[in-house]
């Protein structure tokens, strides 16, 4: 049933524990590593928070640490209003968790696993790109050796959604821009879930209750996690519930049927007002005047529009579903 | 009848005669100046030009000369392959032109006209924004004079629309980006038709035929100024026609109730891949994370939808009834 041996890329807070259950619950689904990086919370928070819920649903893979800074930027405070103090919504967490690290910090991790299963492993990456950059810095021949890297981040403009930290830039590529612009240079083919399809999905209160009702532990944990984050969407976007940002990327790797998508070379912009923005050069369109920034750099995919009722639904049935065949 | 004193402010090329002929014919417009700037051809060929249909429609208004270069960039070519060598889709022109050019540079003859005619005066813009920086930088108290500036130029990404040059940049303002960004600056009520909208309105060649036939001499001067840009729309964009983008910018001050608008203040970016971007921070949304650089900036007016049928029928119905009107 194992379709694909992933690696889950996170900084985990909220809405990546939503993706990452739907990546352990989902049987297509070999969750092969967790890698973790700053970003919704401190690095260090982001590893405890991959191994609590590890040690909660007894996962398997690895969590291995990652990237605590941007690669050129400085660092900038945590978005605590948005995931709470500790990134989970401020549920309460045991004192002691049983699960530990693995040995290798997040970049190596990925090198290792990569070259082990070549043209085997997918990276989902729903945090900054920056353990993505330090990997493809130390060991450039794995861009060859992925089978696909689907990410949450990004923004490109459709059904007005443009950016989220600013007008035009979304956090996970604001938040490491030039990681970003290094993982877009490299040739892997990378798959775009931005806020143009992840801002059309809203896990409605009444979606997440019933999920909290049929989904055994699973449910009664997403229940959990989201009541801060939905109390943020509340205040910050006037909607009744919350964005699909990071479980979209999973749902692609699950059926890609549910979006359509647009090709080309794929920038971000690392400095100015327009900081952090992602610019793709169509490649159904000629712009000469400015090729030469998009010049030599691989095509990549972007989802510029979903399915969302069909996405609501996979998420849906791959907790309950999963609940079930776990007895949880 | 004459509720618009305008300025019109042009590059002037194909969409600028069309747009010229609308400003002309309409009762409710009284033209008071053409000021040339370069951008479709060198500022020289925009004058030309400008004395031309000054001639050929015997209009009143003065043309004056403006800027021949971006007020930081260096010059580049001009788009010879859009609107043709001189400008006018390389119909013939005479060898002999009566009018002549007024005695004061464009920038002075705006920043003249508008203290001559205090909280009367709508600047209608559709080139590069230069000779307005200038107006501004020469006398920034006329900003609080001036009753509106309509310009064509930038892109929001509505509909996919966000930009021609680059995929984030649109001609006018990629064109002297510092120019726009000053003249956004400005404490003067802005109202920006871009690509968002113009790129909706599809003037095609059955309705180009339609205005030839019932046009009189002005409908015939459209049909054949539009020929050779027709050719490259066509080739360029795939369409049967051409985009009304100068002619929504005097639509809009004719009918502002064809668009649908967002309000905010504006930047442009000036470096980087992103250079000539229009960047609106909606006044409907916070970004803390970025409100600096917008910070103490006036509010101005994007339109982000357009009534295109109705554009359509504003504009064959100003050129046809200003034909009968002035038995043309």
């Amino acid at each position: 049933m194992a379709l694909h041996k992933v690696i889950y890329d996170t900084d985990i807070g909220v809405d990546d524990a939503m993706a990452l259950l739907m990546l352990e619950f989902a049987p297509e689904v070999d969750l092969v590593g967790i890698t973790t990086v700053f970003g919704n919370i401190p690095v260090e928070t982001a590893t405890r928070n991959a191994l609590y819920v590890k040690d909660l649903f007894n996962i398997a893979a690895p969590v291995a640490a990652g990237a605590g800074t941007p690669l050129v930027l400085e660092s900038k405070p945590a978005p605590v209003h948005v995931h709470g103090e500790n990134g989970l919504g401020d549920i309460p967490l045991p004192d002691v968790i049983h699960a530990t690290p693995h040995e290798l910090p997040a970049h190596r991790f990925i090198i290792d696993m990569v070259r082990k299963h070549p043209n085997e492993i997918t990276i989902v990456a729903v945090g900054r790109m920056t353990n993505l950059a330090l990997a493809l810095r130390e060991d450039p021949g794995i861009a060859a050796l992925v089978k696909e890297v689907v990410i949450m981040g990004g923004a490109f403009g459709y059904h007005g959604h443009s950016g989220n930290v600013t007008p035009v830039a979304e956090a996970n590529i604001i938040g490491d821009p030039h990681a970003a612009d290094e993982m877009f240079a490299a040739a892997w083919p990378v798959v775009v879930l931005g806020l143009d399809v992840t801002q059309e999905c809203v896990m409605t209160t009444a979606y997440m209750a019933e999920i909290r009702d049929k989904g055994g532990k699973g449910g009664q944990f997403l229940w959990d996690v989201t009541r801060f984050y939905e109390d943020f969407y509340r205040k910050a976007a006037g909607i009744d519930g919350v964005f699909g940002h990071d479980s979209s990327a999973v749902a692609y790797v699950l059926d890609p049927t549910l979006y359509a998508v647009r090709s080309g070379p794929i920038r971000v912009v690392t400095e100015g007002i327009a900081i952090g923005q992602t610019i793709q050069m169509p490649n159904t369109r000629r712009f000469p005047a400015a090729a030469s920034a998009w010049a030599g750099r691989p095509e990549h995919t972007v989802c510029i529009e979903v399915d969302a009722q069909r996405f609501l639904d996979l998420y849906f049935n791959v907790i309950v579903d999963g609940a079930k065949t776990r007895g949880e």
